[in-house]
């Protein structure tokens, strides 16, 4: 995990950060508001990445943002098994994520792309073909 | 120290896995509201529990929340001894939680739990109760 | 619509107001952490209220709060109309709120008090018994 | 100003949902984070839209979100004019907006857009383009 | 009430634009994170003014930030009334603000310069000052 | 990194105790909303500290808030060198603070105090102090 805390870029400029950490191979990214001395409203990074693409990340950071230093520590990771699966709906096949530990299935989740696509091309609301993969 | 970020679930499924995790033994569970990819309010769920307990969080964790994983990593910590007293005030006998380093008081307060009972029963301003069991 | 900003409550007794509010009649209290002057972490009070709870709701905040004044505002308000139905679960009877605009049904969900007090009792997380209402 | 506080729905939901409010015409969309009761946290979603989109936003909420109501409330608006030029910079021309009163220029700053493409396409920091797009 | 929200702006740069807010005559001011479009942290900021300095106050955004516009509406305002008694305490007569409503007194509180100084002079806890002046 | 999350704190005494950390020698300090039970907006308080310092700053927080407990971890830092060079601006020399990583400069930035004392003597906006130093 990587994290720096930033009081002078703005949100367009965290925004493009963002775009380029995940296309480097962060495994997720997240921006937490935080205040900040002298009355400022702050943003903490957080970048969580793998020891291959950790080294890759810290360098965007230190190239993209204006920190003068970047942090990190190791965290252990407990990791659920997925599987894919396709729904069947009235607005075509749904891609649907599963999460299982030790063979049961703990929960299950359409994926966002497909949902949302089916929801632009049907003019049908999001939660709406949500619900009709889940079934 | 546990933590998963949830971009996938909803604020009430949020409630009750608080709820979950207080009944399980975490020590303290609090939500940090973060920003995640793609225009998604998120939850960051960050969960305090002692060795014995944290592998039953970390269930409670993959089973009631949407997350794929769990993140954990260890802290120590400096604790303060406590000492409970009792206040008689006129509501009645409210108790007070002090906080001790090396048989220095650093600070009191007196427990919600009979200040918010004691505020509902004499219809009197909380701070009012919380105040007079200062003194 | 009231409003208040506060840097001088404590969480807990932010807590006990909520409770107080809601009893009093408020349709809804929501609290939004807000970055004040003197890096002091603050809370915006919003109280929603009809015209008869109003004041209620006002004198409360003057009373339980550290507040100088309270805000008023109104604010025009298009409501759906509701309708609650009961889903037959493998988990008991489940009732399901259900909103309509001009007789069409825009969203339903089942009722939270209801999914998790079901969750509690079967020992089942609360997302697959909010799932099974939802078919 | 259309506002409405959602403790039921996923950060997902509420990704699609502001994508689909700017596509019909809103003005600015954005989400604060709001404690509700039950130990929930939620979003307030508020979106600016002139008076001819606001009845299709309004219609868009209650669609796509959860939301039993969606409040409206009037607000004046003081707008500064605005200029385009364009900026000759070593990574090629970048348009600049240029926001005035009265023919006085208050404040300029490069379009998100023209830099983010210039600094993917150069492979420079998007604050190095930034810069010397404000030279 | 002025709002303006921005997604372009440094913290640095919104701690000096607080500053001379509270200097041009603004009530009060306060900034809530936001979620803005296109994965930006952004910040609305809050201005609270009399009408004489409401249009000091919206000059001084134009100004200072980079918005293009700045939206403004009235509210109703309930005032409590103040009175100042002065606490003496070990540490030195401490300024308290209590409020009233009809003569009914609802809180007090030591004022914050007071008592933060005598904690500095004293090198005592703030809260221990705050407490002695509340007896 | 030292942390502490607090519900029964109130937004002075955080800016307070913020104030007292950065002058017992603190690298960073700020402060994260966030949300804790029975409806409670809390703030957890982060503190980045050498190991010199970290037990000045670990008795502060247990001194001047109310809490019963400290949490501490050791993360490893990257650090950028910095030089400072001074910048000839229409409005008198100003410092700027910049970042090297092996001989590459990575960014720079004006010092924030130099451009805020400008822009209150000039009486000029602080963004175009800032961007003259730029140059
Ligand atoms: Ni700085
Ligand atoms: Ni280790
Ligand atoms: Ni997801
Ligand atoms: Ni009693
Ligand atoms: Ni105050
Ligand atoms: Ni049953
Ligand atoms: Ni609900
Ligand atoms: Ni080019
Ligand atoms: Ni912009
Ligand atoms: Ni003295
Ligand atoms: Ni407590
Ligand atoms: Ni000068």
């Amino acid at each position: 995990m990587l994290e720096a805390q930033l009081d002078d870029m703005t949100g367009e400029g965290l925004g493009y950060t963002m775009e380029r950490l995940l296309s480097a191979g962060a495994l997720d990214v997240f921006y937490t508001p935080v205040y900040m001395k002298k009355n400022r409203p702050g943003t903490l990074v957080t970048v969580l990445a793998s020891i291959e693409s950790a080294d890759r990340c810290e360098e965007i950071l230190l190239v993209e943002t204006t920190t003068l230093g970047v942090r990190r520590s190791h965290w252990s990771r407990k990791i659920l098994e997925r599987k894919f699966v396709f729904a069947d709906t009235p607005y075509g096949k749904i891609k649907v994520k599963q999460a299982f530990m030790e063979n049961r299935m703990l929960h299950q989740a359409p994926e966002y792309e497909d949902v949302a696509r089916a929801a632009r091309e049907h003019k049908v609301p999001f939660q709406e073909i949500f619900q009709s993969a889940m079934k």
